[in-house]
């Protein structure tokens, strides 16, 4: 069995960096996360950088925006996980640079997490941000570096307490506001399972420069039909208010920033049905549970079950 | 008399942007909206270009990131009003250098509507983005350019349906969540009074080179003050949950990032206390109600009369 790749993750103290730190480091692999010395100290952030520690991964003090400490920890590892935020998706033009500069790394996977930026029909403000995604995957093809895009589609943790009825902590009891004629199917997935595809992925051949969507056959779901199962479950029925795409971009256009986003991706999903309207082809894409058929996913159906 | 000025809008088609073109334009500014051409095929923003003609506004087509219609846009106007949103914050370094070039620019308002950012004590990521604003205050002032920097607190439109109970459309019935323990006071201002301090603040000698606080005195509320005066309008008391600032900040480090980005700003605001926890000297601001004594704000108060 050949030696575990080396792993760093610039953006590890995110939503989602922390799981891959903590999973990189619990398979395995020797895990690396770029910290900034500053953020040690972070009264939010200090406590998750000594859980890291405990975890066995090791912290490498600099900066996105210092190019030579950015070549330095990349030079000391085989594959770079960018997970940085939204403010800092344009920014990665500089991890592109520094990995070109590096010239030893074996795969690098850009901060995508949602929707496959190529394959999108959506308006502002999620346009700008699927824009900026595209614009780091052509200057990573561009460059020659080894890549894999992931394709997460929705955080089940993200969706179904907060995204399904905005502001819930859990699906609703009396009424449900379903988005377009809630026939488009929309993809679901726990992020614990994201992440252990992940893993699994970036040392794998057949991912290589290649998509990896995560899209479990199980997971994938109309509003209606997740609205149907949830019903089932409770063992009652709910009002549901159907928003037709005119309101939503309206209310997109009126609404501020953290809502207008929100609202612009589940316009992309719901009305343009842009997580499930086209055909993985194996020219660009594989799909995980396919992959990797032993990891046993959560399922939507499962997942529900915690908030019955 | 004198004529009033030019004023060119940057983010006209945003949340405030919008706010702030109807009222130049309504006020007898010669209005201008720096407007990208695809944009006016927009599904969202197309509808709302089209009233802006209608009032008057004036189209230039041009880009942030295109330096040559930038300089051609500013060159015709006297104030630039930049009300970007948090994705192109950074960004106004464009605005900075073609304000430089052009030249003529009598006064620059960048994109700020939130607290004071060189007098903040916030966890990421509100940090990171306070931190920003911070910068492009520093790029203006070296390069001598006339400014003004509104300070608009929250916006009560933005928070009285969506933060004061995140999800809510209106204040809550049976419980509130208070972050911190309710003492710390905030400021809630009307979007159409923010915007009317604006238009006069532009051409008024008294805000240049000056930050410009919207915090008429009876906006000023502690979150506790705030619930005492709903429950008497609803004639109800709620159950109470107060939130103290180990779990807010653990709640941010858990929460993906629209909702991370809310709670941090909340706890700068009831934790930190920063929108009212120092003083406007006369050295670096002023206050807009006190300017402007003959704007008839509209205040929390009356604000809340909507709801009950």
């Amino acid at each position: 069995m050949s030696e575990k790749s080396k792993i760093l993750i610039i953006g590890a103290t995110g939503y989602i960096g922390k799981f891959i730190a903590e999973a990189s480091a619990k398979s395995g692999h020797p895990t690396f996360a770029l910290i900034r010395e500053s953020t040690v100290s972070d009264p939010v952030k200090g406590k998750l950088i000594e859980s890291f520690k405990n975890s066995g991964v090791t912290l490498l003090y600099g900066d996105l925006h210092d190019h030579e400490s950015l070549v330095k920890a990349i030079k000391q590892v085989d594959v770079v996980i960018s997970t940085v935020g939204p403010m800092q998706l344009a920014d990665q033009v500089k991890i592109v640079a520094a990995i070109k500069e590096a010239g030893n790394v074996k795969r690098f996977l850009p901060s995508e997490f949602g929707n496959d930026v190529d394959r999108v029909h959506a308006v502002d403000p999620a346009k700008s941000v699927f824009a900026t995604k595209a614009q780091i995957r052509r200057a990573i093809e561009a460059e020659g570096i080894p890549y894999t895009y992931v394709i997460n589609n929705y955080f089940a943790g993200y969706f179904f307490t907060q995204l399904m009825q905005p502001g819930l902590t859990a699906p609703p009891r009396d009424k449900v506001i379903i988005y377009g004629d809630g026939n488009h199917k929309g993809i679901f997935n726990n992020e614990d399972d994201i992440v252990t595809y992940i893993i699994r992925a970036v040392d794998d051949p057949r991912t290589l420069n290649k998509t990896l969507y995560v899209k479990p056959p199980r997971n994938v779901y109309s509003f209606n039909a997740l609205v149907s199962l949830w019903e089932k479950k409770i063992g009652k029925t709910l009002e549901k208010v159907f928003v037709p795409e005119e309101q939503i971009l309206k209310d997109i256009l009126e609404s501020p920033f953290p809502i207008k986003k929100v609202l612009s991706i589940n316009h992309s999903v719901f009305v343009k049905g842009d997580q499930t309207n086209f055909k993985i082809e194996p020219s660009f894409g594989v799909e995980a549970s396919e992959l990797y058929p032993d990891v046993k996913y959560t399922t939507v159906d499962e997942y529900l079950d915690q908030f019955v």
